[in-house]
C-alpha cells in the first residue's frame, strides 16, 4: 500500500506545480491592471478565513508534512515569512523538491504508522486515517481556496489551469 | 491496488456527508437572517464560475462517475434539476447510497482500465491516471467551492465542519 501514498503525494506535487503557475497569472493580471501584485497575499473570501498567503503556505505544509510523517522523517522547517509572490514561488519550489526526494518504498508500512501532531493534544491517528481523513482533504481545501481567492478577484483562471495537462492518449 | 480507490472513494463519501451538513447550516443561517434559503443555489464567487447548485451537483457526479467508471459499471443518471436545498439533500443521499454499494474488489484492475468520456473527443486515460489527475482534484474543487461560497456569504462553518469527526484515539 506504500504506492497509494506515493501516487497521491505525486498528484499533490503536480497540483503545487499548477499553483505556482496561478501565481504567475495573478502577477500578470496585476501588471495589466497596474496594481501591486503582492496585494493578492492579503486577500481572503471571508474576514475570518485565512488570506491567500496562508492558503498557499498551508497547502505547501500539508503536502510536506504528510510525506514526512508517513515516511517517519523530519520535515524541513519553512517559516511563514513570505511577503511577495516571488517568495511564494520559492516556497512552492522547496516543497516540490522535497517531495521529489521520496520513493514509493519510503511509504511501506505507512498505513499503520502512529501519527500525532501538537494540536491533537496527545491523541493519535493511524497513518492511513491521517492521510485520507486529514492530509488529503486539507491539502485540497487550501489549494482550492488559493484558486478561488484569485478567481474571485478577477484573475483569469479556468479548470484547465487547475487540473494542468491531462495524460490523454489515442485509444 | 483496488483498495486505494475504494478507500479514497470512501473518503469522498465521508466528505459528501459533511456537505450535506453544510446545507443544513446554510438553511439555519437563512432562517435566522429571514431570507429564502434557496437563494444559496444561485450564488457564485465569480460571474463566470458555477453557482452553488452546480458545485454540489458536480461534486456528486464526480464521485459517482469515478466509482462507476473504475468498476466498469454504468452510473445512475441524476438530472441536474434541483431548485431547493431539500432537493440537494436528496441528490447527495442518492450518491452516498450508490457509493455504499461498492466493495474493495470492485476496483481490482481499475488502475489499468481504459477510461473515456464524451468531452475527451475519443481520447482515453488509464483508470489510475483518471482517478488521481482528474476525479480526485475535480471532486475537491467542487466540494471546496461549495464550502467557500457558503463561507463567503456569511454561513458559520469552520475547518471542523469541513473535515468532520476525526478518528483520534489515545496513543
Amino acid at each position: 500500500m506504500g504506492a497509494m501514498y506515493y501516487e497521491t503525494l505525486g498528484q499533490m506535487k503536480r497540483m503545487l506545480g499548477q499553483l505556482d503557475k496561478w501565481l504567475t497569472t495573478a502577477a500578470a493580471h496585476a501588471q495589466k491592471k497596474s496594481f501591486d501584485p503582492n496585494v493578492f497575499l492579503g486577500l481572503r473570501l471571508a474576514p475570518d478565513q485565512f488570506p491567500f498567503v496562508r492558503q498557499v503556505q498551508s497547502a505547501c505544509d500539508t503536502a510536506k508534512l504528510a510525506a514526512a510523517r508517513l515516511a517517519g522523517k523530519e520535515a524541513p522547517s519553512h517559516p511563514d515569512t513570505e511577503q511577495t509572490l516571488d517568495e511564494l514561488h520559492s516556497r512552492i519550489a522547496l516543497v516540490i523538491a522535497y517531495l521529489d526526494g521520496f520513493r514509493a518504498n519510503d511509504f511501506d508500512g505507512a498505513a499503520t504508522r502512529v501519527i500525532s501532531q501538537p494540536r491533537w493534544e496527545g491523541k493519535v491517528m493511524s497513518g492511513g486515517d491521517y492521510f485520507l481523513q486529514h492530509a488529503l482533504p486539507n491539502f485540497f481545501f487550501h489549494l482550492t481556496h488559493a484558486y478561488a481567492i484569485l478567481r474571485h478577484n478577477g484573475v483569469d483562471l479556468g479548470k484547465r489551469d487547475y487540473l494542468g495537462p491531462l495524460p490523454l492518449r489515442a485509444p
